[in-house]
């Protein structure tokens, strides 16, 4: 605990996505004072046709 | 805000998936007063062995 | 199938969440051609001091 | 209801995702008493590069 | 490793609840051969009001 | 994009939920290199009771 989800449209490096979990798991633990351990986090990566902002598909914009 | 996510077994066409976003995207914009832009919707796919209604898999019925 | 997870902060009235679950329900069954009591759908909603956007609270905005 | 969501990094045999799956069905049948087909659980799966746990990745442990 | 979302509308008791949970725990370590501490189970809980099944609230059923 | 959840128990204060998201975005647009208003961040906050680690719930640990 906590457990983070990402959720995000493909695309993105696999250093940014590294990075990212790394920080976000820094920032857990520096304002809850939880073990480095306790802290999952996982990126829910789907395809740009199956998501949309305002209506539009990512795959589209 | 809001965000919604749409969990369903792989196996739907994009097209009937892109027309659900548009409506989903259309229903929070009419009922909640928000800007299009503002409405972000992600499909989580998972391949039909690993979802599971009463105990069977989609991929067993 | 599918399951619908729609995350909000709180402050929407009972008759607008009502409607869009309604609304969703029957994009779902248009664009998916499923049976209307296969389609769930549950509000996820938090307090405003427990949602931001761009780093800036619900509650502050 | 409910829906169940398991989040885990890929790599689990088919195997032991239905048995999971058929296991926690029949828990929730016992427990909460509803019948066995309004029990639906979906696996989340992400790549190993896509989840982390103390801020290391999956793939790198 | 995994971490489990269980969505459901409010009104089960606490028993109810925590023997879900411990079978929960139980059924991912025989199957998935984890240390129990590595499973966490969150139950993600809202009024009826929030919820619905073929469009009809949870509160009106 | 990206919206993250947050999966938590109940209480931790209502600063350290603060800093954690702010920390969050900022995470996400160093990293992403997205504006920060596309940033959303949910803490989805459970009673000690509704959840658990290793089958234990918060609440009797």
């Amino acid at each position: 605990m906590p457990e983070i989800l990402i959720h995000i449209a493909e695309g993105r490096s696999a250093e940014s996505k590294k990075a990212l979990m790394q920080d976000i798991t820094d920032a857990v633990v520096k304002n809850f004072g939880v073990p480095p351990d306790r802290v999952v986090v996982q990126i829910v990566e789907s395809p740009k046709h199956n998501k949309s902002r305002g209506g539009v598909l990512f795959s589209e914009m």
